[in-house]
């Protein structure tokens, strides 16, 4: 960790810069100079933690109620153009820093929520900074490919050098997407192609003239009568092929046709853990054996099973390590993929990279999805079989985009720089533990903790949890749900001690009032 | 037209600069001045004209035969981790520039495919590497936000100067996405959601609780049994919903699952226009006839229907202005929506901004898709009922990229600096009539052109088709098909009479031959 930031005993930089004058009119190169010469060593925490970012404020502002006058002026002029009724928040970006988010009327919020789980390195990060102003950035945008068709000479470079690199265990190519919902629906379409392949006999096999003509027609046998199967509960994405996945909360679903696919049974646990172990176990059976009966009886025979090593919108709920790996023969035994969904559990939260690293399966998954904190998407994929067995298959105009695929490259080395997995795994054992005496302390306010060992991915039951959510921002933290009950933690991979401490103290204050 | 670039009597200056150093090494800056300094006045071409982009190479280059040694190497490494075998060509963007793009062989093809018709201004556009390098963008890079919940505070001004300052008349907001599969699969969720309301008796009625419990199961009423109408030969993109109204081509549907949606016939009209217009008018009175027919009967009733002003991948298929006003017209008596998905067409290409407007629509469409050459995605919409009645109904997680909106507005802007939208109806009119020449010269080379008065939008059918794009390469010319007998012309915005007295010269040299 040679290279920390530091400006100690000065202003907040990015605070100070944005009130000087319009943040428009900074020129990137020189901005990202100011950082990069005041890198010589880094500040301690209160704690005696380094910092990653000494500049960040130490505490969060709270000047109004959220939202402002100034917010609500900017929200009502929006809402002409734009659907504004989920908006959480207007954000300043040009004043957030580090974990923290900045409204339009001076507040500045601890955030742990990071846009749905998707920032990973803090807001205006000087490393990202300095990608995002390179002329090969500037390239990407302007000269965007068609990757397929038209790839740029350096692709596999930077492939080999980001998106590759890690790579899960296994799984050493990529297919390239450009969000969440999309990524999944790519891997659906290739475990479809792979099982009709095997279903006619094999890779190089050709297509029928009744394949062809009935799929034309969006009639089986072009069209097959296959299905992915997926669990009660779990999030995919919200297109249509993802959302006949997706079982999270109706409002996802109310109104949109849907694919006749099954789900299967995702175990719900009983905590603490170490006190239900045999309950669980017969849970976690059950489930797995509902998920084999559907694959060798349901109507339209499964091509893939995709799961979520956490379940991320519908409601944080986890398995153990066992489930998972049974499950996975399972799909072996049945001659049917693995797909995990690692869109929201993916990019060092987990304090692993790779949430499903935690399982220690015997064999990889078949392809392992992703997006978010990678800022770009795709599948990673090792099997040769699971490229389409011709060309234009597997296609669309830009098949991802090597501008957001800098950007995760740039990700990654900062990850890598400052160690940040590690830094989740052992904030977020702190972080736990805290939660935990918290929880003793106010049984009422945390049921169910759960995400022990699981970095800073954890979460609690709340039986009054909107209004929980909601308090949170009037003291000074930005915090999510998710499922019906459930308080989420999502913060960034630079999330400290320090910022543990503040969470905690400002939860105890909810918890009092 | 006061503002032109030009370096007259110097030497290409991104080919020069590519060779003296590694474009990596240049800072954006310093090169977007060097542009900016040279803006005072134009450069006449050899036909009197301006040129836009005067430092382009007067005239293709063609060293080795395409892939050249260094691309087959550079192709080989990139198939080990990335799927190539839709590979055109391995591109240097750094020594592209204008109309031209370079391979790593020295190879300089005049493109009039442009990124599958997605590349609006030309490669390395010295007003878009301002945008590129702004602060705002990468502000816009580095801290993405989920555009639902955490809006940042500028969005309804990048919103109102950009995406829609070009809004097709009457549709005045916005919902953004990421593709144009992806704009077209929102476009159909609102259609449902609309549909659905209107079944339930109004737009503030509430689900019922059998709605909502067969939602979760895929089943209906939650997931209805309704359909999107689309037409033969269509192409609306490749996820899962979207698939199913794409009528393309077999390659593009085998294997993949898909709904029982209908489709109805699209005109197959004779060329040339003048001498059937008694058979063309017949065909198109049958296939809306054929559309009424589907949408009163088919079983899964239609919410919308969905249809391009140019099929543009199916075959380059055109039809009349009096046939779309009369399938709108269709559409509103039986109250299903008409969404004219522009993807492809759009953004100045065909002479006007919108292709849908050479029309003369009495009610506007209820929406209009886009992508490609917008660099961005989304639907615009004009009925408030189009927003659906709750929110996180239509929502994701980053619902769209402030970044590509950016590059959007920078592309309206070099639009209307340069008076884009005119320059492709006059160019395309000079194009159109020297094609029409060579067709009589060349009639067995050159069948059903089409596309008069569509600005540069222009095809025709060859019987050797594909080996007429293979030839073109030899020529120094980047073009693509369409269909299965059709060669498309895709060229930018930025395509002028003296690229097109080029394309001109060397198609003729591959008919000679």
């Amino acid at each position: 960790m040679a290279y920390l930031l530091r400006t100690a005993g000065r202003a907040h930089p990015v605070l100070a810069r944005s009130i000087a004058r319009p943040a428009s009119r900074i020129a990137p190169i020189a901005l990202s100079r100011q950082y990069a010469s005041a890198a010589a060593s880094a500040v301690a925490a209160d704690n005696g933690e380094q910092a990653f970012f000494p500049d960040e404020p130490t505490t969060p502002i709270v000047k109004t109620p959220i939202p402002g006058p100034k917010s609500k002026d900017a929200i009502e002029r929006l809402g002409k153009v734009f659907d504004t009724r989920s908006l959480n928040m207007m954000v300043d970006y040009g004043r957030s820093y580090g974990n923290y988010i900045a409204d339009l009327d001076g507040n500045v919020l601890l955030d742990v929520y990071a846009q749905i789980a998707s920032i990973p390195v803090g807001y205006n990060n000087p490393t990202l900074q300095l990608a995002a102003t390179s002329p090969e950035m500037a390239s990407a945008i302007i000269n965007r490919p068609a990757l397929g068709n038209f790839p740029q000479h350096d692709w596999a470079d930077i492939l080999e050098t980001g998106i590759l690199s890690v790579a899960p265990k296994g799984l050493g190519q990529v297919f390239t997407g450009q969000s969440g919902s999309d990524a999944n629906e790519l891997a659906y379409k290739a475990a479809f192609m792979w099982k009709r392949q095997q279903q006619r006999g094999g890779y190089d096999v050709d297509f029928t003239e009744h394949e062809i003509s009935s799929s034309m027609n969006n009639q089986a046998p072009g069209a097959p009568a296959l299905s992915i199967l997926s669990f009660k509960s779990g999030f995919h994405g919200r297109l249509f092929g993802s959302l006949s996945t997706t079982r999270s909360k109706p409002i996802h679903k109310l109104d949109i046709p849907a694919f006749d696919w099954p789900q299967a049974p995702f175990p719900s646990l009983k905590y603490p853990l170490d006190q239900f172990s045999a309950e669980n176990a017969a849970e976690e059976q059950r489930c797995l054996d509902e998920a084999e009966h559907l694959i060798t009886s349901w109507h339209l025979p499964p091509a893939a099973a995709i799961i979520e090593p956490i379940q991320s919108e519908g409601g944080d709920n986890h398995a153990s390590a066992s489930y998972f790996n049974k499950l996975r023969e399972l799909c072996k035994k049945h001659n049917i993929l693995f797909i995990v969904d690692e869109v929201q559990t993916g990019v060092g939260a987990t304090g692993k990279f790779w949430a499903h690293e935690h399982w220690g399966l015997q064999t990889p998954p078949d392809m392992v999805t992703f997006s978010k904190k990678a800022q770009t998407a795709g599948y990673y994929y090792g099997n040769n079989e699971l490229r389409p067995n011709k060309p234009y298959r597997q296609f669309n105009t830009w098949m991802g985009d090597p501008a957001r695929a800098i950007l995760f490259r740039a990700i990654i080395q900062e990850i890598n720089r400052l160690d940040l997995v590690r830094n989740t795994a052992t904030t977020g054992t702190y972080l736990y533990d805290g939660l935990q005496s918290l929880a003793e302390q106010y049984p009422n306010e945390i049921q169910n903790l759960r995400g022990k060992g699981q970095g800073t991915f954890i979460a609690w039951d709340s039986p009054r949890r909107d209004a929980v959510l909601k308090s949170a921002k009037g003291v000074g933290i930005n915090v999510g749900g998710s499922g019906e009950r459930a308080v989420r933690l999502r913060p960034m991979l630079v999330f400290q001690k320090q910022h543990a401490d503040i969470l905690l103290e400002r939860l105890e204050k909810i918890f009092k009032s």
